[in-house]
């Protein structure tokens, strides 16, 4: 068996010290004689994985008492359509701004549940930065205002976030658990599982308690916030077995030593990979040095036929998953909490290798 | 390790061999040097897995081309929602049978997004059979008629479909898989896989193509049974793994010799229990005899406190998850692919010798 150096944008790398518990109780779980993935969500066993899970969440995210911790199904596309069925119900408006792919997802698939206003577009300048909150026009009587606080495919993140007086509500699939936020300036943070959690099929909701309830009628239940709190996420059977590896790694994100040791690691590794493209004209990163992501470095060459053998020159090397989304092409490297700074150390020997040989 | 024998209704057991496989291919699946859940949906290696888990269930159900095949997530709850509003949006209205817990859940569901008649049911009599069809009141201009094919908590199952001339729609969830069916008989079928396809997680819908397309406007993308056939279930990310592990359960059938062979099987588990629980007024099934459920075995003794000791020796043989389902009380054995028949011979034999002591 050899493992490879997997740059995934998601579903992504796991730990491989996750992975090897899994592999280790697969049949067995804790003496039970079942793997988890063969016991009732109502077994004593499952409700202890479960709630380990959550209360590991709480303490990584130091998420309070007044928010409730959803496990759902449906990745944070379910949560473009459950966000504003059940915040945007009572006031059916709601403040989104776009900086890339995923915001304008959300912004599609909200605007068939309530008003949406689209505050502010990095789109015309092609998503290379986050347009000044100083220009966005945010409506009265509103709802929530929406961002994604990584965008995954184009790679700007936001490196604080806005406090404007009304719920701020964020996708923060791609970059939840890689830095030390505050949840309580969120009325609502949600996530898929499949880059920073866990494997795929599995989205996190962190909502304010005061915010839910009031969803609209025609809210199927297993979206619905408070009914599926009210079961402790188990209105209809959870994902068990993706829930379980979660917790495995909450488990060894708090071994690490919890979030602000991560946060340190990601940006010692999102620097050394910045640093190596922007050390002479022979790689390029078409986003703005501030708003660049830790999390999913795009990066690209003078021609489509060099990304193309460089692409190749990495899979010789070991390293997989390094090309950009399809929709925008070049290089990206995806370098999420399991991404060990020695890959990115490789990837950077690569780049200069490569360099070498044809800058 | 020392594995159980284990009822469970589901999450529930898994053949042996696909969990072994499982294991042995964790952290490497097919010399890639990644485990097929850190691996991107739309690699090269993980559409091969959708494809044949895709062609393997088509070729076990002889599912023809004029049927949808999707993998989505939300369990058979998520598909309660979905099901009126892809299918009974043109026309508002919807037929249900009533047979026990999981069709009234479905009704209830079903009744946020169209006019549903309830056409029959069961409940006066406490769900011990499914209603005469002569006696069912269906409307005539009507979208889909509705039934659960097998209701997991009361025991109760449909032994032959109705033929009324219009799209006949199945819950299939605890008895896809376990016997042969006539796909073209139905315009749709949808299942959670936690039962006999694999971990929970995810559903599978197998749809008539031609009464899809006219999903109400306020339908959630990754809930469009057109919007998810035209991107082969990728709308979003799927649960990757989960459908890797059913596609091992679809090999496993087939290498078993497929459904008929599992049928016969399963007839001979189920007739074996239903003899044991019939022979003498020491057990009794609360069912009537031609409605009886080949997957889940209810089944009763006189007293609430014999069935407590019932249940305390069956752990002690290492015979796990017996206790019937909180809202019904007694005992139940869901006896799906996985359980092997020496599994209900053990139990019968426990049955017997706690008759034998206590009877």
């Amino acid at each position: 068996m050899s493992r490879v150096i997997n740059f995934s944008a998601g579903p992504a790398v796991l730990p491989l010290e996750v992975l090897e518990q899994a592999k280790s109780e697969l049949l067995d779980f804790r003496s039970s004689g079942m793997s988890v993935m063969e016991m009732s969500h109502r077994s004593a066993l499952f409700l202890e994985v479960l709630k380990e899970a959550e209360s590991n969440l709480r303490l990584l995210l130091g998420i309070s008492d007044n928010y409730h911790v959803l496990f759902l199904q449906g990745g944070a596309t379910a949560q473009f359509s459950a966000l504003p069925m059940n915040l945007a119900s009572a006031i059916p408006r709601a403040e989104y701004v776009d900086t890339g792919s995923w915001s304008s997802k959300a912004i599609k698939e909200a605007s068939k549940f309530c008003d949406v206003n689209v505050v502010a577009s990095g789109e015309e300048d092609g998503y290379k930065q986050i347009p000044d909150i100083a220009d966005w026009h945010i409506r009265e009587e509103t709802a929530f205002l929406h961002i994604c606080s990584n965008e995954t495919i184009g790679g700007v993140q936001f490196k604080t976030f806005p406090s404007l007086g009304i719920p701020l509500v964020a996708d923060m699939s791609s970059d939840i658990l890689s830095r030390t936020i505050e949840v309580n300036e969120f009325g609502a943070i949600y996530a898929g599982a499949q880059k920073n959690i866990g494997p795929a099929g599995l989205a996190i909701v962190i909502v304010r308690k005061d915010l839910c309830g009031e969803a609209r009628k025609e809210t199927p239940s297993f979206l619905n916030y408070s009914v599926q709190a009210e079961s402790d996420s188990m209105l209809n059977t959870p994902p068990t077995y993706t829930i379980y590896l979660a917790g495995l790694v909450f488990s060894w994100l708090l071994e690490k030593g919890g979030i602000s040791v991560l946060e340190k690691e990601n940006e010692l590794k999102a620097n050394t990979l910045y640093r190596a493209i922007d050390d002479g004209d022979f790689y390029s990163c078409p986003v703005d040095p501030e708003f660049r992501s830790n999390m999913n470095v795009p990066f690209r060459l003078n021609t489509e036929e060099l990304e193309k053998l460089f692409l190749e020159r990495a899979e010789e090397n070991g390293m997989f998953n390094l090309k950009g989304h399809r929709s925008v092409g070049g290089m990206r490297a995806s370098i999420y909490n399991a991404v060990p700074v020695s890959w990115v150390e490789e990837l950077v020997s690569l780049m200069n290798d490569f360099e070498n040989e044809y800058g």
